[in-house]
């Protein structure tokens, strides 16, 4: 991950176009930084061609006044002078290799990170070091991936070295921009100076808009055919640059790295305290919040790891002033692919280009019909939706469910506007729909999570939930259900059975005729209450997230449902029966937990749903909640007033929709995936298989933390989430048991080179929200095996410690 | 803007760089065409360089079997083989002219789109054009604008001409890169096949993955120094990309994009009747949607245009598929610099390549950090705010101000929950807050929008309201508050000193008086009512938008304020005081209505506010609630249940918030910009005036407007919007009278050519919106004042229709 060191300012080089200059300028730096700095390292990760035209031979014949301090190295060396994917090829054949040794990615950036880190202990002093790329900066490296994305871990600063021909000025931007797709910090942009096409007059004036330095010296003299000759002329060139009079070019750039380090250094210093005057967090007391080491700095994110800035203990002066931290939230349930995936910030940029954000009522866009038409016939809504409704977030989806099934359920049975006021939702206590005071309503009032006007509007059901202890799946059916003084519970052996709704509903299992006697008994004396109205049933299906990772027994959800379709006397012909159904999908929609939607492990259709969250893929606000035709139906009229008076400003703003598009063609590719079908397989899940449950944590893993019972009272996993319950004499919202007890996953554990794979080889830290005493761990979807094994490993060092104390 | 033609495909030719093989390519194109195809236009818009080398004649000479029907033109033709930008000013200095006449972007673009159209006027059967740029895709064109930008506002579906050689690889992907970023349609790339570099192989892998059709063909021969042998040379050459064994090359391309564009026609098409099967609109009675017609389907978006299908029966075989239609309200008030401004879209590349969405709760980010500090200290919360307060719409920003207030609130008065609920605010009759049920219960029940939750909790006043009638501006004072029989009209003369508050404040006004006789008695009998108690005043100021353009008398405002703030016998020494105070400015904040924020004018500051839509100008959702330091101090405490428990899983996502900073530094240079000062100076306002109120609009045309009474019943202008509001027998929400009135507005007049300024020069239609007898226009912050000009005639037209009717 990224490297930023406050003694050696890094720099890569990257080139508009092959054949620039981009080896002279960079010599033309490297000699700047060896005049005025203590030490230089110059590095060519790649080189193509013979060694005598070599770029680092280059550097070393003209820094040899300074070879007491200018280092240079080259990581991979080809013969070929094509492109380095193809020279790794070539040479294999040269060598008689049938199947080609090509470094990965991760091997050919850990090599260079490597030998970053090792400029950076080898120095005290103040010094420079250059990274030289090979070609353009979307020239394939060693593996075929381009450099612009091979080189983005490590997220070095950037200067690019512009075009001065004919074209110049269009390759130069092009590849500014991107540079810039990828986030790359670009300080700088150094080109020739030619009087005849006065590229550097154009793109000064062009980037100045843009904030970005230009700065511009003399082209080299014409190559000599006399290597003596042409060592002397080009030499004479090289100190010209290095006259007083030349300020103005490579001084001038040199001059402007160094401020643009430093001011990076005194920004992220400044940033916590800046912080905490002027930000007001989402749900922190900021009470607690003791000084700026309780501000994790973000300065970069990439793959499923944020680059942090490293807390002031651990920043050694020879060590990384950033960090690897694996996002252990998914940055709240959001991440799809990890952070800064390329297609999604492509996707985001087409739409913005041909689009930007334009009206939707009475009028459509691509991305936002295609968005719709895909939820509905090849998505979540697939079998029973008929209408796709757009909003912003998972809270305003669900009130728009709200809106729906109320509306759908007054006009059946005629309420009058008191009636419709007072309108009660059907739940599950623990459920949590967002935090707009509508979408709060719909939820119980536990005096913990609320606010002034919360005023819960309905009846919560305690639900039976799930939790594997010593490898087994156990059901806890609490009393109001059973009638006993005391929670019972049931061992359910495994979870494919566990979960298996259809079998457990078609054989006699004493708990589905248990739920429906209770269910049935509960609902009819409720009707019979006369304080209010049921008008929907509304359920986190399988996981109620927010309300403490619980997993309640699908079977009990199942037979909810049914019970509730029951209702009606007479059911309706066609449409929704009883009440209107909610599934909130949000959290545990489009393989959040294994499967696209969870209607097919229930064996039931809601009448509306909404998805958010992996809808777009980790990147940008919205939500669509799907609606079945009754329920559209139910606001037709020949009267406005009776339309669904809902919309936002950027209701089905383009950018959304083309990045909903785009995760949900990718979600395909990666769900089809060889690495999707070897997950499954361990649990017995995958194609061909009855079971529908799995997940990316690994069975034997989740098994062995069930056996902890000194310190775990229970664990489940699902998909990419992982909960572990933690034993807590005061549980619930306000405990802060699980946040205490995996504090130490936070800093990586420094010595411990061995168990990495964050991109860049670094040891790393994890990040984790907790909800009380449960811990959860959340994956993207496409997460490593290899980031989960280390994962769990550090999961299962730090439950041991705790697991033991305990039972001592 | 965007042209499309029924039996006319057209694609513009861009090239990955310089010296790629442009023409060659393109002639190849044109020739394949020519042997399939009835007509073929070719068209150069700018030429560099002697004739003899010129592309068009090169296509001329090796099209010559075919001169019956290729046709081809270039616009601007220059001698010097330089970027144009330099050209045209070399020839302008060879001309001895001193100021070079440069040809605006807009006249450049109009020239090619009426090209164009020509060509399709003169064609009835199935042709192809094509246009070549020149250069790369971002060398500058004639005004120095790069051609990627320029070309933008015609929207042609694109071939990009890969870049073969060393290097290329790198070009092209960039090139593509710059396209997308712009929104073009790539719907090939093409190259010739170079067998030591192979791109050609490589990027057909790297672009089928990413859908686009990739084809190479043999590169040319050398250059023979004899004429006649070169020609018989690459005549030869062109031959051979016409055999059928060449199918694969040049004519699997012309198949290709034959297949793009019948591909594009269908899906135009096609996308009102999946629209209408799929989509739930918000707003809108979808029981009173007739058929296809009645679906806007908006292609593509520039500048302040939409480029929509043309309705059926203005579709004439020889005219345009598609039609600028202006953005009349915005986009829903959103768009600042119009739509696809490409530093916006820029700005959410590199927060989506650095950041993607990364977690805020204890965690920062430097777009959020910037964006709330820029938002405090130099934005509409300067002088007062002390936390910015992330979250995702003007709705969600409206409920986090209201939990903010009740809290603040609640907790100076130690409330029990039972007093909390039944909180209410006090508002403005007409007030909206948005969609979301707690921004609803801010509000007053009208019966017409309402929702079945929607619970009123409070108490709203009759406001004052000002509109201008015969060049005069009146206050209308609604009859509770004057205590007379029928509300009293009051002139106030001009707009500066209607809106001049302090000044009637401090001067023996009689409304003034009146105004704070009535508050204070009617608060002081509230405060009795012992069925709630007021936790916050909530005011939208100035301009109450969604209720119907109500301009509300500033003055009635202010003194509302400091009567409410009078409340406490006993002050509180620092903060809130009476009640917390929330301006909602989601509309009228950001200079939407000429001013940063409505504070400077009223003379107060709230306590709390809200901001959205312009803050992200126009892209992707994001609101901020500012609020002061005794707001924020109310939420600590050392227990976390007592934070503010509010957050949405993309709060302050990077993506948004780095828009929102791209946008409020560009209004920072449009608002001090030449234009707007002018603008300013017509309603004796601007720099060194006391007169804070000023219009995009011209004061003239709303003078003349004001005096049309007989369909006219008053008219409003500030900063970018005009209100209109009609005489109707039955006004309100749902009356459709200014929709009615302005329908003519939707479609262009075909035949006025002359009143034309969208760009590509075509007449445009306008898309407006409507409140009931409500009609307002709303143009973004840098409309041109042509645009306007155009806009005011075409609305004084319709209005002088009825309004002579009406006298009659």
């Amino acid at each position: 991950m990224s490297l930023l060191f406050k003694h050696l300012r890094v720099h890569q080089v990257f080139g508009a176009n092959t054949d620039v200059g981009k080896t002279i300028l960079t010599t033309a730096l490297v000699r700047a930084s060896a005049f005025t700095k203590s030490g230089v390292f110059y590095l060519k990760p790649v080189s193509t061609g013979s060694m005598d035209v070599a770029d680092d031979e280059h550097i070393k014949r003209y820094t040899a006044p300074w070879s007491d301090h200018v280092f240079t190295e080259c990581l991979y060396r080809y013969q070929e002078p094509v492109s380095p994917h193809l020279a790794v090829k070539l040479a294999a054949e040269q060598n008689g290799q049938s199947q080609p040794v090509i470094p990965t990615n991760e091997t050919f950036i850990t090599s260079i990170a490597n030998h970053i880190r090792e400029c950076a202990r080898k120095t005290s002093r103040t010094s420079d070091l250059y990274v030289e790329t090979a070609g353009g900066i979307h020239s394939p490296t060693l593996s075929g991936t381009t450099q612009a994305e091979a080189y983005r871990p490590l997220f070095l600063p950037t200067v690019l070295i512009g075009d001065s021909k004919l074209g110049g000025i269009s390759t130069t931007i092009s590849a500014y921009e991107s540079l810039i797709l990828r986030g790359y910090i670009v300080d700088s942009v150094l080109l020739f100076r030619d009087n005849y096409y006065r590229n550097y007059e154009y793109l000064q004036q062009y980037f100045a808009d843009r904030g970005v330095h230009v700065a511009s010296v003399e082209a080299p003299p014409e190559h000599l055919p006399n290597p003596q000759e042409n060592f002397v002329s080009t030499q004479r060139y090289y100190d010209s640059l290095l006259t007083p009079d030349a300020e103005e070019g490579i001084f001038s750039s040199l001059k402007h790295l160094d401020q643009c380090h430093i001011r990076r250094l005194e920004e992220l210093d400044s940033m916590p305290r800046r912080t905490l005057d002027n930000v007001w967090w989402p749900f922190v007391q900021h009470g607690s919040v003791k000084d700026e080491k309780d501000v994790t700095v973000i300065d970069s994110a990439y793959s499923d790891y944020f680059s942090i800035r490293a807390p002031d203990k651990s920043a050694s002066f020879q060590s990384s002033l950033l960090q690897p931290q694996f996002d252990g939230s998914a940055s709240w349930w959001t991440q799809t692919f990890g952070h800064t995936h390329s297609s999604l910030t492509l996707a985001a940029a087409r739409a913005a280009g041909r689009y930007g954000h334009v009206m939707f009522p009475k009028a459509t866009n691509l991305p936002a019909l295609k968005l719709a038409e895909t939820l509905i016939h090849d998505g979540p809504g697939k079998g029973w939706a008929s209408r796709a409704f757009f909003s912003d977030d998972g809270s305003t989806g669900m009130e728009v469910a709200l809106k729906m099934a109320l509306r759908a359920y007054s006009k059946r049975h005629n309420l009058d506007r008191t009636s419709q006021k007072s309108l009660g939702v059907l739940g599950l206590k623990g459920s949590y729909h967002g935090d707009t005071i509508g979408a709060m309503d719909a939820c119980e009032e536990d005096g913990v999570y609320t606010c002034e006007w919360h005023n819960a509007k309905g009846f919560w059901l305690e639900a039976p939930w799930l939790s594997m202890r010593h490898e087994q799946v156990v059901v806890t059916v609490p009393s109001s259900i059973t009638g006993e003084g005391e929670p019972i519970t049931y061992g359910m052996m495994s979870m494919a059975s566990t979960y298996d709704v259809e079998k457990r509903l078609s054989e006699p299992d004493e708990l589905a005729t248990v739920y429906r006697d209770y269910l049935e008994r509960t609902l009819t004396s409720l009707r019979k209450n006369g304080d209010f109205q049921l008008g929907a049933l509304v359920l986190e299906p399988l996981i109620m997230g927010a309300g403490g990772m619980i997993f309640v027994d699908p079977l009990f959800q199942r037979v909810l449902v049914d019970v509730v379709r029951g209702l009606d006397s007479t059911p309706a012909k066609s449409g929704w029966s009883g009440l209107p159904v909610i599934f909130d999908e949000v959290f545990v929609g489009l393989h959040r937990i294994g499967m696209e939607s969870t209607t097919s492990l229930l064996g039931v259709f809601p009448d509306i749903s909404v998805n958010a969250k992996i809808l777009t893929g980790g990147l940008v606000p919205l939500a669509v909640t799907l609606a079945s035709k009754s329920i559209f139906e139910a606001f037709l009229s020949d009267n406005k007033a009776d339309a669904l008076l809902h919309g936002h400003s950027y209701t089905a703003h383009a950018v959304g929709c083309e990045v909903a598009n785009e995760t949900l063609a990718l979600i395909k590719k990666v769900t089809s995936s060889e690495e999707y079908v070897q997950a499954q397989q361990l649990w017995g899940a995958g194609p061909g298989r009855e079971n529908k449950v799995w997940s990316l944590w690994d069975p034997q893993f989740v098994e062995k933390v069930s056996e902890m019972d000194g310190i775990v009272s229970g664990v489940m996993a699902l998909g990419t989430v992982l909960a572990i319950q933690l034993r807590d004499s005061k549980p619930g919202y306000t405990s802060h048991s699980a946040e205490a007890v995996f504090k130490p996953l936070l800093l990586p554990e420094e010595d411990d080179w061995t168990m990495f794979s964050s991109p860049g080889g670094a040891p790393f830290g994890v990040h984790y929200r907790t909800l009380g005493n449960v811990a959860y761990f959340m994956t993207s979807l496409t997460t490593s095996s290899s980031t989960l094994r280390t994962l769990e490993d550090k999961i299962w060092k730090i439950l041991q410690v705790h697991d033991q104390q305990r039972e001592i």
